[in-house]
């Protein structure tokens, strides 16, 4: 991904880029290979720093961790103040606060960016969320400028300053944590359609191909249409039957997760759809399992095509939970962290090179400009009405499935949440009851303010007190 | 709880207790309140030190934290080789493993233990999880026998040698994260029960108070029952409907999913009853999403005790979800952490004082004496089997919540885990394609060993390749 970053950039006018490899082999060889870039290979940091014009920038692109800190600690032992530091690996958003705290003393700045679009969009122009201060985002995002995705709808480059230190790389961990949700309801629709119609990979391919024309209309769709219809050259079957069903995972999934539980946001379908990999990987156990009954006798729908809309718009209605606690996680985390993120730039910038890129990204747009301070996406005009249409398909999709005995973790959780953040009252009070009467946990009234707790082992009379610290 | 505790040691034969508090003042108060405890007063960590027999043993009860490590360093300050420490806290397991690290070289036992069972358990006979060396457990464990709570099936003490050193506080994690799941469970049942059939909570006490003759017998089974009943005093309405729906957390819930998380570990279950409590307390967001639109119309159960029936069974089904989830995350805590934790043992030490204790711990002791490999809970045949009578009323009851709008996010969850759990393919497999397309991640095949990865934005032509390691 860095060397495609770098053709990338030395591609555009006006860069000249210098390259530097710890391997001066793969140097040399990304020079020969590309002499239409005219890279100034260096073979030593000292020859890599002198070749820069200041203010220096360097963009870092290895693997996370520790390999990220001993480049950042030679580029820093050599930089000068007003010199740049890029780190565009997927950092773990702490440790960019943590290095750009060691690292401003200097006077250098240390900018951790989120850059999404995989191997291609690196070379073709990637989604890009840097950090770091205001001040580096001067001299840093017209070069960012130059090489991001260009959205489609009005050619805006794809990079924004997301906000200070950690804010680009927590945002571009938020964007994984949609993308796994993103493509484990795609997964649930094609395996739905699959059991429930007979339809071949190919012909749901068509289904994907087509679903791409409409409000669906994004890459993962896309590319899943390419995935399906892919047949595999050894045996002739679909390729998707010759994968193994295990799903890998490198960890920004699960930090979307960990980070939502730090700060008490709800991001249930983002969770089962990581967890939804892992299961896949218990390779022993779902093996154990394997003959663990189900509802008896087959399942085929009565109506193919009505159920294959109805998955679509169930897809749908799940998407926007996805992406309405996506946003939401960002929310709460720029309230913790002290970050100026501007919900509607983040959509903008995910319009194009990103890999959850989609037509409805505008649509998000759209509605934080309307309203800023919009409480929860899924309550926005659009929205709302997009899933007041799907909710009854919604509903039936996940009927289909429990009954069928096929797994739809995300697409039952999605319903699960939005059910429960329109619930007038939720059984959330007799939890509070049980919590008071084991733990003294108190609770607050419906009525009054104050906070109390029931003498559950004494008369049982209530008693005003101060919230429980244990 | 820490005045419990010590109550407790305090009433034990041959125990003569020593008491410090940071404020004299509590200490008095304690000691002259309980006359009977005969305890020993102390003022200063010198005095309270001094008044130890040799080898020493010192319980801290304080908030889990900074206050830990201050008093753990002031008494590993006047300790010698041979006493012992115990944090029997809720301390994190990851603090836990750093203190005894820091604290061996001295000599000095650290034993961080989970203590279960809220005040009462604390007085009459809690659980007890103790991790730290098996030395420090020769001395240790016979006087936490005295104190611990005991089966009533069989009078053993509910206290075992859990592992070394963060192996205790682990377990005590795991335990409370089920103890979510549970409490969540439990609140579904009774929301839908009540919204399909329109009983009160009154006469909904009365069915979780006859559940609990049942399979379903559980100390939390039986607080619904308690909490359902009670009448508040000021306005007459059954008390759940007086306390605000927004439940709190004191983060041991989160820990369970976020370490579940990094072990790899599918705890969806869990997570959703975590989730499931941050959402009620996300007034601003439930305020704005109350008029989303749901199912039209009414909903009301055609026969209310069939529907009751189906419910008993799908929280049962779901229950032995949660607890499989959750020995699968202590098996793999254990082999990740290096601890020989008996599984079997779990369970028997969690069947009396803690809050999740319930008669069928010993179908979860008796499944893991049969099989101390077995891959998952849920393929024991005494849970297969109560899998295999429960499964057709919990999809009936999953169906239910989806077509009324009742959201039932843990129901649901774990019976898309167990489909997924028991799913002969699962479209994983689809998942590793589109990895392999946007990232080249590459994927295994069904029919062979290796790595591969297609040439997706060449000729499509797969190559065997190393993993990815991007």
């Amino acid at each position: 991904m860095g060397s495609n970053l770098a053709r990338n950039l030395a591609s555009r006018e006006g860069n000249t880029v210098a390259v530097f490899n710890r391997s001066p082999e793969r140097t040399r060889t990304l020079v020969t290979e590309h002499p239409e870039a005219g890279f100034v290979a260096a073979e030593s940091y000292d020859e890599f720093v002198a070749s820069l014009a200041t203010p220096r920038t360097a963009i870092i692109m290895v693997q996370a961790g520790r390999g990220t800190d001993a480049v950042i600690s030679e580029l820093v032992s050599r930089f000068e103040p007003g010199d740049i530091i890029v780190d565009g690996g997927n950092a773990n958003f702490h440790d960019t606060i943590r290095r750009e705290g060691e690292i401003s003393p200097t006077g250098i700045h240390f900018v951790g960016t989120g850059i999404s679009g995989g191997e291609e969009g690196a070379l073709n122009g990637p989604s890009i969320m840097p950090g770091g201060t205001a001040e580096s985002y001067e001299t840093l995002g017209p070069i960012l400028e130059t090489i991001a995705a260009r959205a489609p709808e009005d050619g805006a480059p794809c990079v924004t300053h997301v906000g200070t230190d950690g804010a680009g790389h927590f945002v571009k961990m938020v964007h994984n944590g949609i993308e796994y949700a993103d493509m484990q309801l795609i997964a649930e629709a094609y395996d739905l359609i699959r059991q429930g119609t007979g339809k071949t990979p190919a012909e749901i391919a068509d289904i994907f191909a087509e679903w791409n024309t409409g409000e669906l209309e994004s890459y993962l769709i896309e590319i899943t249409a390419e995935v399906l219809r892919q047949v595999d050259a050894e045996t002739g079957a679909p390729l998707v039957d010759v994968i193994l069903d295990s799903a890998g995972a490198k960890g920004t999934g699960a930090w979307t997760v960990q980070n939502a539980l730090d700060l008490g946001v709800p991001v249930s379908g983002i969770a089962e759809a990581v967890f939804a990999r892992s299961l896949s990987s218990q390779r022993a156990q779902r093996e154990a399992a394997a003959s663990l009954p189900g509802p008896d006798g087959g399942w085929a729908v009565a109506d193919a095509d009505a159920f294959i809309e109805d998955v679509r718009q169930a897809l749908y209605a799940s998407k926007i939970i996805a992406y309405s606690q996506g946003f939401d996680e960002i929310i709460a985390g720029a309230a913790q962290f002290g970050w100026d993120v501007k919900k509607g730039d983040i959509a903008r910038i995910w319009r194009a090179g990103c890999i959850i890129r989609a037509r409805f990204l505008n649509r998000i747009a759209d509605a934080y400009a309307e309203d800023p301070e919009l409480l929860a996406l899924v309550v926005a005009p659009y929205f709302r009405d997009a899933v007041a249409g799907a909710q009854q398909a919604w509903r039936r999709v996940v009927v289909a499935a429990a009954q069928a005995g096929i797994p739809a973790p995300a697409f039952s959780s999605s319903l699960a949440y939005y059910d429960g953040l329109r619930a007038e009252r939720l059984p959330a009070a007799l939890v509070q009851g049980q919590r008071d009467f084991f733990g003294a946990h108190t609770y607050q009234r419906v009525d009054k303010p104050g906070v109390f707790h029931t003498l559950w082992s004494g008369d049982r009379s209530e008693i005003e007190t101060t919230p429980s610290s244990h």
